[in-house]
């Protein structure tokens, strides 16, 4: 059998540690160059390669890519494109499998959510069924958390570390100032389904009836009264109150707040966002000062207070794609497993990609407190030792040294533009 | 003469360092306990001199009070209380000298911006003209560093940095998901009178043409046409644009753009904030998918990301004050005085109170570049300095650990309380 090149791509929103994960791919296949030819990486993400846009990673340097594992976001560029279903449009999973070929590329790394798990495994079918089989192995990747099988997902940890800390932080600033100036603070974090990203806040509490004292989950049903209640009894008590939102918290009938709060009694459209709707509500029931913030894209872009433990999976679950690609595994991903006892320790196992495509893991039940404002000490068990440690980037005139590729396109070879 | 008493008190909006010069005091203080005894801290800045609550800070233990140097707000409480004019209200200083007097208090260091060093100059005089004198040293704390005769202001190089490095990471998120998604960021930062916060997001520039792009100041009336041209050609060339906006951006008129994006048609209340208000506009008339990100808090609570040179400076000029007060030094602030030549280096000066109360200093218009867009050469020069040095928190179970105090409060002495 002929040395076949690889093909890496980035899909999706990006995440803080992603590139840790194309530092594996790429160290691990240079280390195995009897093996593995050319790593080719697509030029945003899957449209890099049907428009037969292909970066040569040969051209960057050992010490770039090295920087790769302490730079956020896609170096390669990432996508926002969801291929259709095989029905609808074979002809783009042929195009893929066309380029592929043409490159005589035999592994396809696909470095991403629930999506692309299933993009990835449908080339892996469809290049069989057209004679040129691909291994395509998917790499784990979301700032949700949400892909089963995997007990966490690359990029979570780092947000979950982001949004612990600036939790922490904020609330030490309302507490010092609330005798005369504000006394609620909201930050709005991601999360449109699944409330791990809020759950993390919680992480900042170091004793009970620390800040911060509500915690609005899109799992839990708003419940406007109980939680403007909430709000007043936690500023009678403490002075102050900090509370952390998903961006996907909701009313019972499925409303959005940040919808709820984005159209006036005149119909007009509004500017929105979850924080500015509660901060609204606040003042207007309760008459308290309030501040808020949206952490945004510096949540999932802030590789500078990154978790350690999300650093190391990343780059492992890169590594393990190549290793179990050489192994001869195809249609799976590689996936972080716990292990069972009382100490955090963990490993690296895998799953068939036929039962991670499209499946969302929401967050347990149990990991929600009674009150539906807080975590248990079993979400707290889950959550802590994602965000352990640190790994700080390099410096340089005050602020991160991150690696910047030179991205050379790798000539076409096939005469058609892809016509998309 | 009897060894005299301490009292400190922490002024304003907080920042991520002036629990560094809170350190700086009391450390100075403890190794010069032959002449000054206890240190008392205002619970909640001056109004805990007002109203006799005194932090004994005997109480705190050493290590407690190293653990200041790293620990973000104000830990004593601080205020927004700003003491009228003698003229006023001249029985709310003769209240101060009362509790001082009391308590056998001979040093006022008063940690906070202009209003405070105004504060601090008037206590000084009217103890005089009562025949209790008291030293009373203004220690520069403010994010806004508008504070004149000292070159930069502790708590201003922590929250450059902090906009610096997030404007780098967010810019990473949008450049390599731009193809496909977001085309425009913008984050909206403090400075509601100076730009100095914004110009900081200009320390995220690598190479000329790196994000961000556009940087809006307050010292520049904002233009729309100018603004949304500038924008579609930052997109037409980069494929994206990274805004830096100033909380205080406003038009020629004076009209904030933040007010200006509060109400519609109809006059009924929006949500406002600059980000939001941009946002709307490019929206409205380029039709490109914009993020937006509001750090509020987040920015200027971040120790995490601090600044080692301002972490350094708030320590320095907190001991200095102390250091002055012995040598019979009375109504001024020690400041902080650039060296001469090209090397950053800098030292510890002084200012009389009677020159920075209610003084506020502007950015120089020399350091604005001439589209009114970015920094020039001189205000790169001027602003990297600021931001060098990373000072890392310790941490524990995955966020930093800080100081916790038992704030202890002396027994009070007078019989009447405060009719503020």
């Amino acid at each position: 059998m002929s040395k076949k090149n690889a093909f890496y791509a980035q899909s999706g929103g990006v995440t803080a540690v992603i590139n840790a994960s194309a530092c594996g791919v790429i160290e691990a296949a240079r280390e195995h160059s009897d093996k593995i030819g050319h790593v080719y990486a697509g030029r945003n993400g899957i449209l890099g390669a049907l428009h037969e846009e292909l970066i040569d990673v040969n051209e960057e340097s050992v010490e770039t890519i090295a920087a790769l594992r302490h730079t956020p976001s896609g170096a390669f560029g990432s996508c926002r494109y969801k291929l259709k279903s095989l029905e609808e449009n074979r002809a783009e999973y042929e195009r893929l499998i066309e380029v592929f070929k043409a490159h005589d590329i035999g592994y396809f790394f696909y470095n991403g959510g629930g999506d692309s798990a299933d993009t990835c495994l449908k080339v892996s079918q469809l290049s069989e069924t057209m004679g040129y089989p691909i291994q395509a192995i998917h790499i784990p990747k979301t700032v949700d958390n949400d892909l089963p099988h995997t007990d966490n997902c690359p990029g979570f940890g780092s947000v979950a570390k982001y949004v612990a800390v600036s939790t922490m932080e904020a609330a030490l600033d309302v507490a010092s100032m609330c005798a005369t100036s504000t006394k609620v603070f909201i930050l709005e974090v991601m999360g449109r389904h699944a409330g791990w990203i809020a759950a993390a806040g919680a992480l900042a509490q170091q004793e009970e009836g620390d800040a911060p004292h509500i915690i609005l989950f899109p799992e839990v049903a708003f419940d406007k009264d109980k939680f403007l209640k909430k709000v007043q009894d936690t500023v009678d008590e403490k002075g102050y109150c900090v509370i952390v939102a998903s961006e996907g918290a909701q009313y019972a009938d499925g409303t959005f707040l940040a919808d709820a709060g984005t159209t006036d009694a005149f119909g007009h459209k509004q500017l929105g966002g979850v924080a500015p709707t509660l901060a609204n509500m606040i003042k207007a029931e309760l008459g308290l000062k309030y501040h808020w913030a949206l952490a945004d894209y510096l949540q999932r872009a802030a590789r500078h207070i990154a978790s350690a433990t999300d650093v190391s999976q990343a780059y492992a679950v890169g590594r393990a794609a190549v290793e179990k690609a050489l192994e001869g595994k195809n249609a799976i991903m590689p996936c972080i497993v716990r292990d069972q006892g009382p100490e955090y320790g963990w490993s690296i196992g895998e799953a068939p990609l036929s039962e991670v495509a499209n499946v969302e893991k929401m967050m347990p039940k149990e990991y929600i407190s009674e009150d539906g404002f807080g975590i248990t000490e079993a979400g707290r068990d889950y959550l802590l030792p994602l965000i352990q440690g640190e790994d700080y980037p390099p410096f340089k005139n005050g602020v991160p040294q991150y690696a910047k590729l030179k991205k050379v396109l790798v000539d076409k070879k096939l005469e058609d533009g892809f016509k998309g």
